[in-house]
């Protein structure tokens, strides 16, 4: 798997269109075209340990450009992996895809989220996410990404006790 | 199931704190919180006949909010059910989940999609989606929206003739 920071590079977007008018983007964007990424094109990344703990698996799903803000990723936490404490400048949406996740905002008890529930974090809020101790965990990850390709301010690591603590 | 006018209501958002610096979105959301919407707690919606041919089923999975200025809603065709032509003033991207697809930019060839397959619709680049005729699909639909709330500028359906040249 390819290191982690490549995926910054791939998410980098030109948000600037987005302060244009609709007509403008469209008449900016007439030469484009509809375009098709297979399934199986895009190598998984391995989630960086300075960020996660526990093994965790990033999937590219489509990056942040033009009109769409926001990137979409599956990552995939193995039993016990979460990432560490951060906040997301633009927020972002995660929806569970399997299995069993832990969600934490700072301050408050963890919470348990299952397949089919979306959880929205909010911009600037301090939180963590992961699997749970004996089951994995997927969610799709829709990041808001900002102008200059940013889109999450990482913190410490959740401890073992931190993590426990449900 | 809602009318599908509904769903333009619930996409309604404020791109406006994208154009704020992003120290200035944290400061404004600093009394935000995150926020769980569980599975099963949003009702399906119906394609309304005026957009789509066949039958359609809209389940929306999360709105356009904050700094994520798309939303995000798994649509499920019937078999031989797809969309009226229809263009994107911020574009669209489109996750396969399940089923045989089909989608077509105007001038072009139809082409098959499958699971785990992405589609880009850039803004402004007329075309329609849906199902393949003899299976249904379903794809998570990642929609740019303006700060009027709008994301799609519906034209004409899409043709037996037109649907059947693959």
């Amino acid at each position: 798997m390819k290191p982690f920071h490549n995926l910054h590079v791939a998410v980098l977007i030109m948000a600037g269109p987005l302060l244009a008018s609709t007509s403008a983007i469209a008449a900016q964007e007439a030469s484009a075209h509809q375009e098709i990424v297979r399934s199986g094109s895009q190598p998984s990344i391995a989630g960086p340990a300075a960020n996660f703990t526990g093994s965790v698996r990033v999937d590219m799903v489509w990056p942040a450009k033009d009109g769409v803000n926001a990137s979409g990723a599956l990552v995939t936490f193995e039993p016990g992996a979460r990432s560490a404490w951060h906040t997301h400048p633009f927020g972002q949406q995660l929806v569970v895809v399997s299995g069993l996740g832990l969600v934490q905002e700072e301050g408050k008890p963890i919470q348990r989220i299952h397949p089919g529930d979306v959880v929205w974090c909010p911009p600037g809020i301090k939180h963590w996410h992961g699997a749970a101790e004996k089951t994995a965990m997927t969610h799709l990850a829709v990041t808001g990404t900002g102008t200059d390709g940013k889109n999450v301010e990482w913190m410490e690591k959740v401890s073992d006790e931190q993590y426990r603590a449900h």
